[in-house]
């Protein structure tokens, strides 16, 4: 039996991608939406590229939903979805709201105070590669953020393992849909197109989730991630390349030592393809996969692992969906087969 | 029953993108694929895209197929598919080969010898739109040229009735995977990018199949088609700006009357989408749809026709499978109702 | 002696287009800026490349100035420049406020009373490749809409022969700087990356100073244009696509007879380059040249010409900054003769 | 009085920016190229962008020349360059061949024997930044590759000072005019297109010449670089995210201290612009500055150094101008001072 789904503001990329993954998908039907402005218009009005699934844009979602995935802002969607949980449906969040489990990291990065800070504990990283079964039986699931989702799958292995040192560097690069469909002088076309520039430089919001992470992967102490993102002229994709050093000893089987760490780690990881190839963007656009890339140069100590996933899928409404098969009890690839549009 | 289906020469974009949609086929089995170059090789190597459908890329097809997709350049085409077409399979060829009736138009665009001019009258030119009953009994189907679908869909319910002059201009606009995987200074990035020009402006192949399609809707005389096209800086998608003039008298339902005419004429057209918005090419990327918006101006008596497509989906590969489910008697849009990847 | 030079509305791209060549220009100084919501702060965090000319963004211009440029908005302009032409300077407007000699030309195309439709025949279309001489001598001059320059240099030696029919089509494909600085959905990267769409369906407001300038040129009976232009993607550049019918008799020479013809016309025009190959944008970009490249089909009689320009360049501060050099009776090509940057 | 000035091997992307830069110089004349494959044509042929400045395109230059720039291949360039050095001209080299002092890592890192090591110590590193008095004297310059430059620029304060330990990190992000103009597939327009991957992970060869460099300022032990480039989707720039971490002890004042350094070991240096804001690339496109944005976290003791520069420009062309300049004694920024062209 297919389950009723809802999507609190289906008007930004994300919300728009997950209605495009859950047109096809096999065992759930998105039966409503809602959308701030948008509310009266009708979904096509709003995204004509999804005419063919034309609904109203809501004010409010139907009491009654199996899943409810809430792409709301960040401490808008902790205000809202309290009466959701509490109605019986499992809340997948976009938001940043339940990532966490520090308030005060949270309040730290986000400079708000959290509007529901109980509900922290609940919450279960959207992360099935890392959390699979936690995820089948919770009712608050926090979806990761798009660089973090790179980040973290490029360097649980090692973090896992032990065989890297504390410091560790993620500079990623990402597609401009990353920004959102909010109107911004540095995504506007004439100024982005041609471009590469650094942000965030200052501290960029994922870093504390990506932290939280791999410091639950490791052995004390913690890593210590320096994070740097990059825009760059496309819409889709996101590249991290995170760099380490291996510890004194570790990894002294090379190339094929780090191969069959990595393969033996995500065996059980539909979505994870360990590849001995430098990957692209471009070869997991439009899909849930994250391509990974390890390496080590033994002379130096260097580790060099580089991720390619598309931001809007695995890096959001794909790990969203994802994370609903989990929760559901489906196949963890239903509805998320489609290979990579390319050219 | 699923069918046995293969694909000769899958190396290009349109073989590629054939193989990615038959993936997803519920009525299709894509059982053996060719490819000259890279015989020998894995699909995956060729396409990294298409690594979960992994498959040697062979020398030749098994004898007993169901459908046979071409994607082997012209000429090429029309040698080797007659014994394909003599084992019983059906053949679906995606060149130019078997699209004109008449052969002297073939050899003077094509400047070749026709290879198996015999052919010329059992081939059903591959637009369901206009040819659906024949392409449902015939064995050799000739799909149109990407430029050539958009513009034959923008004006043939205007050439249908009658109620245009016989000039008409066809201004397309296209996304580089038009040109192929074959290397070429005009399409090396540093040289494509930022950068619109026409092309073809002594005569492009597409302009007979164009002049034929629309000749068999009118009445005599036939229309004269003037068209250039422009190659833009983006990988996927064709926009073609259609102009014409009304006949005295015609048309003098203005605005109303032509949406009236464009929906009448594709009512049964389950992916020709006719709009009262200009379409843009993003809105349709990767999908098999085709966006039409008609529009006249009484004072002048100009008719202007845009449409948008994916030159891969609709205008190659999608309306290939298109044709393959009229021939096979699957629901027209078996496997073809994904949405456009937006944004 | 350099001229003092002054800019009103440096804020846009225009604006800085025109700093950025006046900066280099041997014969004027630029003296100060304006910018509305700027004022107050330095040119260079408005526009981060134009460091090395820091100067401050004021809120008004000192008075005593040889030339002013304009690159308010219309309607803006045509109320702030009369007190400048008083003041002596000549002004060199790049709105639409003086471009149309027909005040109702002007309201019905941009929707305002004329604030001082009194100043229309004092001003000079600044298109000196039709109105040097004039130029040389008058105190203002109204810079051409960057569409309007690509179809009227495309078009004018044959309007001047008098060998074409009165019907003319023009497509036009713009870069997205020609949208301007201001945030729109529309020009958003993610939106309009990958992406190719017509616009101003309804009627685009060049259209009337096209056919003005290319009814003065024609006899009786004027031309019909009917223009259609398209957002493509990338930053600068406008290729013109311009289709015409040959008179009964005209052009039948063929090639070399439009060749010779516009070779003719433009003899004394050193930024219009009449070629034998098909033009792209990209070998312009940051120039003030136009690339024309006429044909005729002698079998259809159908004339192409195809222009190429910078719509930054040719297609707004470039042509003014040729209109001041030809008012201040310098080289023509003072400060213009930069090549393209390629790739 | 001016200098006449040869390219050898005009007919990549680095011989046609200098043929344009050389345009535009006030002290030198370009009087000859040469070019393999094209000898015999116009240079306009070769490329259209330069039609103002036609030239034949020969096979060998003139004997008396002041100064030759070489764009020959590496290997080809060593051989080909000890007579044009005999004969009185000075040699500025933009290949790899003079650029390292020993010649096993030359060796090693090009995998050819090097055909003229004799000359290695005579050849000056062409950054002026760092080499600028033994520049104005020698008879050999070699233009550093321009991911060094812009790595070499971000860290060299950092070196020079002691202030850093010895592993840093260069992830460098580049366009892709710097894969030259030879057709490969992974610089085709619609594989480029919207994707993003690193490359050269096993070793990319301006590695070597990074280390040397940072190695000659700082005290023992030497730098340990580990270096990943990155193809982003766009045509010029390179983007150098480079990371390092303090001695203990180190850079306690902060950003106002690193700032303080940046400051001052580039006061004479006319195209470094040290800038407290991020550096994207579009704000230096077409020139030859440099923009360097250096940062440091006290708290986790990270520093992160990004430059913006033009691969073409600062990268490769202009660096090779500005190093002629200094070289005859000219102002150091005559024929350079272009601003970017933006957007």
């Amino acid at each position: 039996m297919t389950k009723r789904v809802g999507i609190l503001n289906v008007t930004g990329y994300a919300g728009a991608e997950l209605a495009r993954i859950l047109y096809a998908h096999p065992g759930a039907d998105l039966v409503a939406v809602t959308g701030r402005s948008a509310a009266g218009k009708r979904l096509a009005e709003v995204f004509p590229h999804l005419w063919a699934m034309d609904m109203p844009v809501d004010d409010a979602l139907p009491g009654v939903l199996d899943i409810v995935f809430s792409a709301l802002p960040h401490a808008a969607a902790a205000e809202q979805l309290l009466p959701v949980i509490e109605s019986g449906a499992t809340v997948i969040d976009l938001s940043a709201d339940f990532r966490l489990k520090r308030v005060e990291e949270y309040e730290q990065a986000y400079k708000v105070t959290h509007p529901a800070p109980h509900l922290l504990q609940r919450a279960v990283f959207g992360l099935p590669e890392l959390h699979r079964e936690e995820l089948a039986s919770c009712d608050l699931i926090a979806v990761p953020g798009c660089h973090s989702t790179g980040v973290i799958l490029a360097l649980a292995p090692l973090c896992a393992a032990g065989v890297i040192e504390r410091d560790v560097i993620a500079d990623t690069k990402t597609g401009l849909s990353g920004a959102g469909r909010a109107l911004n002088l540095n995504v506007h076309f004439s100024e982005a197109d041609e471009n590469v520039a650094p942000y965030g430089l200052d501290g960029h919001r994922h870093l504390a989730e990506m932290t939280q992470e791999l410091g639950l992967l490791a052995e004390a102490p913690q890593p210590a991630v320096t994070f740097v993102p990059h825009y760059i002229p496309m819409a889709r994709g996101i590249l991290s390349t995170c760099y380490a050093r291996t510890r004194p000893g570790a990894l002294s089987g090379g190339r094929a030592q780090i191969m069959d760490m990595y393969r033996e780690f995500y065996r059980d990881a539909p979505f994870v393809r360990v590849s001995d190839a430098a990957p692209g963007t471009k070869h997991v656009m439009g899909t849930n996969y994250c391509v990974v890339h390890p390496s080590v140069d033994l002379r130096t100590g260097a580790v060099v692992v580089a991720s390619a996933l598309d931001n809007l899928g695995k890096g959001a409404a794909g790990a969203a969906v994802q994370c609903m098969n989990v929760r559901l009890g489906l196949p963890e690839t239903a509805g998320l087969q489609s290979l990579a549009l390319f050219p």
